[in-house]
C-alpha cells in the first residue's frame, strides 16, 4: 500500500505512471541525473536548476514520487528525493539502463 | 529524415517520444498486442478494438508512427500497423522486452 506520502509499493508501481513520470523531460532528466549518483545519494529539487517555478518542481516531484521511481523526502525548509534503484530495477528491468543510454539524445523538436 | 508520412529514422527516434507515446494505456496496448505478433505482422487499427472513435483511432496511430514505434500503412480503404521491432530493438535495447513483461499489470487508477 502506498505510504501517507504516495510512495507506492514495489507490488504497486505501475508501468504507465512510470512511462507518464519519464515522458516528461525535465522529470527525465532528474531521474538521468539521479542514476549517475552514487549509490542512493539524496538530491535537493533545487540542486537540478530546473527552469520551472519552485511549485512547478514539487509538482514534478510528485509525480515522480507517486510513479515509485524516487523517494521524496520533507525536510520542511528544503525537499529531497532519492532514486529507488534496487527496487525500480527489481520491478522494471533494464528501464533505469534504457535511460542511462539515453542521456542528452533528445534533439529539438521540429 | 522522417518520410512523408512522418516516419522518423532510426537516428531520429527520440526517447521521449517514445515514452510520450507508450505513456497512453491504448498505445502501450497496441505495441504490445503486436510484440506478441509473430514476425513483422501487420494488424488493422479495427483489429485491435479500442474503445474510441475512428478519428482518435487514427490519433494513436499518428502519435505511434510518429514516435518511431510502428509503420502506418494507409490503403484508403483501411490502416495497418507493424512493429518497426528490429529497428526499435536496436535503439532502445530492452524496451520491447519491458513492455512485453508488464503486459496487463496495470491496475485501476485510485
Amino acid at each position: 500500500m502506498a505510504d501517507e506520502l504516495g510512495h507506492p509499493s514495489l507490488e504497486e508501481m505501475d508501468l504507465g505512471k512510470v512511462l507518464t513520470a519519464l515522458s516528461d523531460p525535465l522529470r527525465r532528466r532528474v531521474v538521468t541525473e539521479l542514476i549517475v549518483e552514487p549509490g542512493d545519494a539524496e538530491r535537493t529539487c533545487a540542486s537540478f536548476n530546473l527552469p520551472v517555478s519552485k511549485s512547478t518542481c514539487t509538482h514534478h516531484f510528485r509525480v515522480l514520487r507517486e510513479s515509485g521511481l524516487v523517494t521524496d523526502m520533507d525536510y520542511g525548509n528544503r525537499r529531497g528525493v532519492r532514486l529507488r534503484r534496487l527496487e525500480v530495477e527489481q520491478r522494471f528491468p533494464g528501464l533505469l539502463e534504457l535511460l542511462a543510454q539515453n542521456t542528452g539524445t533528445a534533439r529539438p523538436q521540429a
